[in-house]
């Protein structure tokens, strides 16, 4: 084993990395405009074919009347969440406590916004309905995640889904979809994404996660709604004289990847199989619902990675390059995997002989127990 | 003369157009990135050698401590003030009536920021010391745009910018430098970036201007604003994973054109020249003190196209895409004028052969003087 290598540059090194679609490097983009007809004309402050068509392209995969493309998720949010409260008079929202708008945003929301968001349920769980039957205050918007990144992933089944939506609908609380990972959903529900969508009032979805883009999102909704979405934009300071890099990129990765989503999925589940053969280790969910998890390890960080290092040393496969923190407890920490186009490019027999090595390493390990 | 053709038809189809550096279109990005390094890993969440270099870069063009790369001007913008306004504890600003965070980004300083500006001055002309110190309310900022765009790009004497910014500093009010045309005046000034910059607090400075790239914008100032305004960008949904594709841009186009304001200067004196050579026919400034002017005509839209229509097509120049309405004042109208690479490429006798056809055209009409 190297000395003094961090996870990151073993993963970096290896043979084969097998997390996502690829590193991210300018490749993305030079590859998306590769043979493309530089005469195209650019969009300005949000017109032109080339944003406009998109726009059309992906409300009718969503089913969702129109559809305008943001520079960002956080800002498409906050902003749909704003037109809901003004439009109900109340400037109250709910959401699950590990919201992507409450924990990585710097509190945008109620800086930019003055919006009042209630944390819905439990970190550990899904927001269910129960939940949002015992909400005490009126709320303008229910924004649900699905599926909830940062509990590895889980989804709701369908029919609680379809249940939620009916509550709110019969009270007039607007339902907002956090559709960051909407896509790689499809394989698991069995439906299209116009048919999850239909149970949602506005939809944001994002290019950068499966699909792969550079960046960019689009917010979709009653065309009311993305109209005066398309004000907040310039507000935001969102309403960029070109957006185009991200669009023709954004574009060029959906027609790519868009079909992929059940092969994800699948490998996924294979994926989480063979971590959870490994002693002190288990995943979240246990069988994934989309290409992603969380994979929680009974091991502090300090233990974990030299055992990692050595596995993507000796085998060439490169699980993943960083571990988060201690997950709240001493002596344990875990990884979120995504599968992309690289799990499939790996061999299969090297993975499955990094998976051996790991097990290996994890016995003794496992056997002494925690540190400390 | 074609029946039916638009003026940005007519400009479109010319043999030599000759505003600015060249047509929108994603070939500008196609160029910046070609030969590129493809393995170059892309900035992620404001991190990484590609963002922070040339944020390094243009702080010290600035002569500022330090700068951050923004999607848009809008975005920077307001959050330079709110933070000059949190410091101060004091939520208001001046600036001029027609900056452009007063009349292009649908209000966001008071929508997102609650900021109360004061409009100082007249629309007509530009802000004066004597404006600031008849003052009688408190604020916490000072804006200045350097030129101001919206009267034809019109400049102060430096020394009024030195008393201004004296004035400023003794009574804590902060400066801002709304810069969008910064690298435009050095050669008027006969100063450098930062010898501007240095009567300001904060600064920024925009690279689709005359430097032609695709979008994006820098804000400079003191280590401690800018990284205040690193959180403020995400609340904003400004910190994009990537914002390469206008970094690279706009670093490609930096270095080919910084080196030509006073190129760009020179061709706007000539031009101006030119069209104040015509009757009814006047630019603001009379001689422009940047590579930017506006040209007033003394005739309606209506008669004035087909007039400027028949001097593309007969002379291959195309001198404008576009009038701006009625100047407040009914048959009267303008445009806004950007010289950049396309002037020079002109063949001069092309140019005057133009000025002399657009002269000859409007001497009846200028004869008649305004229409009704």
């Amino acid at each position: 084993m190297s000395k003094g290598i961090t996870l990151a540059e073993a993963y970096e090194r290896s043979a084969y990395p097998i997390r996502g679609n690829g590193k991210w490097a300018v490749r993305q983009l030079i590859e998306a405009f590769d043979g493309y007809n530089g005469d195209t004309a650019s969009d300005i402050y949000g017109k032109g074919d080339i944003i406009e068509n998109f726009q059309r392209k992906i409300a009718d995969c969503l089913g969702m009347e129109s559809a305008v493309f943001f520079p960002s998720g956080t800002m498409a949010q906050q902003i749909a969440l704003r037109i809901w409260c003004d439009e109900a008079g109340l400037k109250r929202v709910a959401y699950h406590p590990l919201c992507h708008l409450e924990i990585h945003e710097e509190d945008g929301l109620k800086e930019l916004h003055g919006i009042d968001p209630i944390l819905l349920g439990e970190k550990e769980r899904l927001i269910r309905l129960e939940d949002i039957r015992s909400l005490r205050d009126d709320i303008a918007c229910l924004l649900l995640e699905l599926p909830q990144r940062e509990i590895g992933g889980q989804l709701p089944e369908f029919e609680e889904l379809e249940a939620i939506s009916a509550y709110c609908r019969a009270r007039g609380i607007k339902l907002h979809l956090d559709g960051a990972r909407l896509f790689e959903i499809t394989p698991y529900y069995g439906k299209t994404e116009a048919e999850i969508c239909a149970l949602f009032d506005s939809v944001y979805v994002s290019f950068y996660k499966g699909i792969g883009g550079i960046a960019g999102a689009i917010l979709a909704g009653p065309a009311a709604f993305t109209e005066t979405s398309k004000v907040w934009k310039r507000r935001h300071g969102g309403d960029l004289i070109s957006l185009y890099p991200y669009i023709v990129s954004a574009d060029y990765y959906f027609d790519r990847r868009i079909g992929k989503m059940a092969e994800y999925y699948e490998g996924a589940k294979e994926l989480a199989g063979l971590y959870n053969g490994c002693p002190g280790v288990k995943t979240i969910p246990e069988q994934p619902v989309s290409n992603m998890f969380h994979v929680h390890f009974e091991l502090g960080k300090d233990l974990l990675e030299p055992i990692l290092i050595g596995v993507y040393e000796e085998t060439g496969i490169g699980l993943f390059p960083a571990l988060r923190g201690q997950d709240e407890r001493e002596g344990t920490c875990y990884c979120e995997i995504n599968v992309g186009d690289l799990y499939d490019n790996a061999p299969k027999e090297r993975i499955h002989e990094a998976f051996r090595l790991l097990r290996e390493k994890l016995e003794p390990v496992a056997r002494i127990g925690k540190r400390g």
